[in-house]
């Protein structure tokens, strides 16, 4: 049994839009968009958990580091279910830290701290919490990429108009960084 | 490169007790705790993100339903890593659900629907995050059962003495519902 429900982002998911109902998600089948290389898989969001967490996945290709930014008001989580994931975070005091996270490693990003990853594996998965005071931005994806019914990777990068970055990111807690180098080693 | 901190739950913890800090954990390093039959391992809580979500894992042997309870102030995320586990959730209505979940699927449960879980396979791993408008419960694992250093199961079951389901349970927002009957199939 699988039940489809028309949602505010969807016209079928399986994510209901009311509160208070438990649902099942099999694999994959969550609420997806593509953005650059990447594909995120939603599994819930805001209004299913009155605004404290989300959950989510990020798969993507081997490839380069993606573009630093930070959250002002997000704490954001990155469990490794699958392949290899190279973090870079700075802290609030200017402090830079990398590290290579493989399955069932975690990083921890708090709000305000720049940071960005490298997909160092095909295949790799990353599962993804990112929650503050101020509420949840899963739908920041598909905001800025596109919603997407396919379930693999984009078969060409989905890349923002460049106007669009100087006004979706900032609606989903999202300030990117472009000026910002990593010291680090890697 | 590993640091250790001394927190309020552990004199040696990979999580750092001062809200801000960027951290990462290799796997199975968080803080660990036995409950009855299982392992959890906490990767991030209420002190690390102003109180909004928190990240563990569960591990345990196949085995039989644990006790149905429900959660009158947290919803609560079941995403498979590894193995099989059948969820059983009931919503406020009293209908009832159960589905076997597998590597990758998701189940979501809000709060007040009385819920259990059975592992279907042995060496099944469980991502949990719970929590709600009136914070997390993460702790609630080693104040039933047991805090330890060790990275794997119980050798045999940690069961709470009979006068703590009294209070502890509460103190971290669990119901245990002793007369609750699941009528699916399973």
């Amino acid at each position: 049994m699988t039940i489809e429900y028309a949602t505010p982002y969807r016209s079928r998911s399986h994510i209901p839009p009311d509160l208070g109902r438990p649902y099942f998600v099999e694999k994959g089948q969550g609420d997806r968009a593509h953005l650059f290389g990447d594909l995120f898989t939603i599994y819930a969001g805001g209004e299913q958990t009155e605004n404290t967490f989300n959950f989510f996945t990020c798969e993507g290709p081997k490839g380069d580091v993606i573009p630093s930014h930070s959250h002002p008001d997000t704490y954001e989580v990155f469990y490794i279910t699958a392949g290899a994931v190279r973090l870079f975070v700075e802290d609030t005091e200017g402090e830079q830290y990398e590290r290579l996270l493989t399955t069932g490693d975690f990083g921890f990003v708090p709000k305000n701290c720049p940071h960005a990853y490298r997909i160092e594996r095909h295949h790799s998965q990353i599962v993804g919490v990112a929650a503050g005071p101020g509420g949840t931005f899963e739908r920041f994806f598909e905001s800025l990429g596109a919603a997407t019914l396919d379930h693999g990777l984009p078969r060409t990068p989905v890349v923002p108009e460049p106007h669009r970055f100087g006004t979706v990111p900032q609606e989903h807690d999202v300030l990117f960084l472009p000026d910002h180098r990593w010291r680090t080693a890697g």
